[in-house]
């Protein structure tokens, strides 16, 4: 089989290896649709999750199932499948106790392209098929569809932890995909005013049509006191970030009020100083007391997940073929969309590939 | 002053009473818009909460200011204000538990037309103006404003209660402008697929307007059967209860799923039998062991609950407009409003009542 | 192999079986100690989860690992384990929901006794050993320690789910050895009073060892009523459920105060009337708007949960081994241990069988 | 009236001013017993909150009361009281949001010895009596009552805020007073293994006796590996940030599993560098997608709050006159008890002055 891989910190290149191997409760997918991730920019171009050579990257994917282990059950030869970018191992300790996504240690749902090959391959694995691989509901189009593994899920996600009541006011601090989709998300639980903080014009025509009320720039001055002035010097009920480098959480905790949730979302690819540190304001965050939370999460996967975010969308609460920008069509087209996701021109939201099968 | 009051079960009548005092931190308000709900039918006609001898109905107005205590700081006369139907004491012993609404005892934060007279009268008591009060803001009409003291705040609330997921199935069971603004509440929570069960004409439309999905009909057969089909047997993640006789919990916990939530926003003024009880399934409800949990509340009131709603519909989540199917002009029409609540023709969802200032 | 079975609803029996075969996850295990259950009386006698026939009794024991499945890592033959009374599917839908428990359909998560034979057998089949079995932690009495699978994990529940602030006032309505479960998870949560309703001195005396500051008889008048009038007529933060027929419900609401919670643990073996149900009292309901929430719930099962328990007993927060009243040694003893917990002596709190291997 | 004060950043001292006037809904009150806290060293000679001129300290203390307002209905002269650190104003925004501590602006509920005069004075000024203070239950001692406004209440939210499950492992790094307090909630709430970071032998004791499992001293080599080594690398469910500079944040997230809450109740009065920062480790933070949640807060006040405290202390939940290690007899001897409480000999936790009235 061949794949896009990340062949050490900063270099990408195609690859061959041998086809995985299908355990019995597994099952082996060939793309539909892929979508590369600012994550995969991260890991490669950041090195911010250490070393990795030769790992053929990618984690968003929709798929046409290839085989399937003898215990599978849901699924069979030629169906179409949304697979999650997170596919946690659900009996273990992590998901007992309620965390599903950190299943074997930090991040450890992270399966694809952190530990094993991920989906950028003319097949890959999926492990524990009947609980991580949803029907691709029929109507769906592949262009919104590959939108659910990861930005619907981690958008959605920020919103979610961010403890968002019908009325809120909230503020999303970046509006790439996930930030879009965390726009989106915080209308979906009720939000009443959304600031959005972003300045390309597809983002914003794309964030305005998710939600957001308010369109905040960097270009008409520090971002945060803007939120601040235009809600009279109350700051907003939830902060969902989902950009900017580290010092983005200063801004992030001066804008909530006291009694507030600051849902991260980010990435941290890195941090501050020698300590490779993530700053908070002492006295924006109230000395440590003005019941400002800090909620963080990894995307959520997994079946029911990708189930409910379907139902979302055939539901037509929500369009996700809005980010997809930029649309190419052939599996030998992941390189130069990679690549774009890396350059990000300004009328870039995501770009999507189209694989025939 | 003047007013519409109940006169004893089951007789209402127009009646004179003495201007209300305003004590130092309350206000007195005029109406401006006035709306009856089923409770006031619930009140005199079933009697539901006992007696009362000429105690002015109502308890959903928006109002101009008439005149403020001496320590009202953030009102003034003149100033259009919505009136929550709920208005707590707020320091007492149950809202710093976090119930503002049982405070004083059970339903102790519903004061109007409960404990004392309500809002249809020429002018009314408000108490804690600067905490109960909420200014209406400028561009909302009459008969959306009207629509938030109770049945946007009582009808969220449902879903607030649901533990409603971004996805999740929701079913509402009765459609009358409390289910309806349980729909929408639904819809505001994140819900995927909602059935809404009723057959009005005018409710179903404006029922699909908010979100439903799915409309429901006991035309059409047992409809807590007809649900579990359109599931394949698996029922709903969420029922909100807002309408029926005491049966309708049957059906509540039958459609609902194990591990789910039954969340009740009806008033249940009569009971089965002697002992005046409500039933639950013993078998449908997994002989108390299948994680179907019933939560119950009273509708939210005070200032920051009507400035969230208000942040709804002015950010255009949600059009609250919609359910004033009839508009009557003038204080005077007050009572046939009310009858005809009482009434509910086919193409009625609520009467408002327009009053000029 | 040889077991304690249900022959039909009324009877009960020895037979023998094949014994089962372990799959590639799976463990079979013989037994160290067990306990019959009030539970295995409804199913029995009443016929509570309806008819079964020679199907072997029980969920509650600890064993010795006598063969493990190839992909077991964690366990071998000859360890000591606590077999969790719930041995849930993780992978599976409610699981990812969130209810493990109800894994396959309502209390799916439970399959000892109900959908296959249960613990009352010379040796057992436990599904996903690896995530359903927990070690016997050395220095752990066998008396203590078979209290976890069901006692403790049930109890404890009810205490979880009833939301319990630091100091809150609580009502334990019955207490067998789940109702003082119930007393001491009230107190591990952070109960102040609590009220603990029972008669028998046994149980009386264990209550006030777990936690209990008030004991209530029904000899002294309607307890109910005892209770509003020992909390000056305010009633309960918080009521457990783990005793009485279906007009329990009527007492629990009754207890509670508006903004308040009912948890109920009691398996509920029959209800009222033609419609079989049980009854909620609708003035003490409040008429559906007290906020006097109601939660269900079926015994956690699984590894962690096990493992969490027995942190507890072996960091002396409390002693399951107190309830331990009667001990039989011997695998045979079983039918007579089964028949005093049907039989309920005065002097009973729960029977335990330690057998030899 | 005499109090002893806060003249500047740095510098303490007698002064007299005017005896403050009672509002209607208001009260003053004498002090019984009157505590120094970290915090007033914090205030004073750390300058944490900026500058303060000629104010009363102290927000400790329990009283009898001198006066009450008019409209003060539940106390008279001559009650004994409990007097909250934290008075808020109930029927604020911040209230109705939830978040009591913060009415007004930050840390707003905090009003002795922040906005107004503390209660170091031979009399001082409660805001709304009858919501602020509790009854002294007959039988606390003053020493275990003077605990409760601040000690007993930030210990537990401490403890509170950390989703603490029964069973959960917890590290609680700092044992002064609050930290304390900290191990005693952790195990109120259900802890199984309590690690307690300190070294000062009179703490090392009480922690033992409040629940601590494993004592861990700097002595022995950083806390945060030793707490790693001890738990097999797993880390802990929950850390309560008791103490420590800026970079106890970083201990803190290093020995927290992912999927897990960092509950801060440490008052941080300086932070690291010209931003004036606290740093969150990037890489121990998972890239800002751990789980690992950060919860803060501000003291829980009112009289629900102390009521409910008083219960936990008078059914013998937990002792807090463990702590008062050092009781002094006279309103005069406060400077020695403040300047003790700066100083932090190795026998102290916690100084107590019991006055006579």
């Amino acid at each position: 089989m061949k794949g896009l891989a990340m062949l050490k910190i900063g270099e990408i290149g195609w690859i061959e290896k041998d086809r995985p191997a299908c355990g019995p409760r597994d099952a082996i997918v060939k793309p539909l649709a892929l979508a590369p991730c600012t994550s995969d920019v991260h890991t490669v171009w950041e090195g911010a999750i250490g070393d990795r050579h030769n790992l053929i990257l990618g984690h968003e994917a929709l798929g046409i199932v290839d085989e399937v282990g003898s215990e599978v059950k849901d699924f069979k030869p030629g169906d179409r499948v949304i697979v999650p970018a997170i596919t946690p191992d659900w009996e273990t300790e992590a998901a007992q106790r309620g965390f599903p996504s950190q299943t074997g240690g930090p991040l450890g749902g992270w399966k694809f392209s952190n530990f094993k090959d991920g989906v950028f391959g003319d097949c890959f694995h999926v492990n524990l098929a009947d609980y991580n691989l949803a029907h691709l509901p029929e109507g769906m189009s592949l262009e919104a569809g590959v939108m659910l593994p990861d930005m619907l899920s981690t958008g959605f996600m920020g919103a979610e932890n961010a403890n968002i009541q019908i009325g809120s006011t909230v503020a999303v601090l970046g509006i790439g995909p996930v930030g879009l989709c965390g726009v989106a998300g915080a209308r979906l639980r009720g939000a009443g005013r959304i600031f959005a903080v972003g300045t390309r014009p597809a983002s914003v025509r794309v964030a305005k049509e998710y939600g957001a009320t308010d369109i905040i720039s960097y270009k008409d001055g520090n971002t945060a006191d803007q939120i601040l002035d235009r809600t009279g010097g109350a700051g907003v009920d939830a902060v969902i970030i989902a950009g900017g480098g580290p010092d983005i959480m200063m801004d992030a905790i001066n804008v909530a009020k006291p009694g507030s949730v600051i849902s991260n979302i980010n990435y941290f690819g890195s941090g501050l100083g020698d300590q490779d540190v993530i700053p908070l304001p002492r006295v924006g965050w109230g000395f440590g007391m003005a019941d400002k939370n800090i909620m963080t999460g990894l995307c959520p996967g997994g079946r029911v997940r990708m189930e409910r975010l379907a139902e979302v969308v055939m539901h037509g609460r929500m369009d996700p073929a809005l980010m997809a920008t930029h649309v190419f069509k052939g599996f030998d087209k992941l390189e130069e969309a990679l690549l774009l996701m890396k350059d990000k021109p300004k009328d870039l939201i995501k770009p999507v590939v189209i694989v025939e099968q």
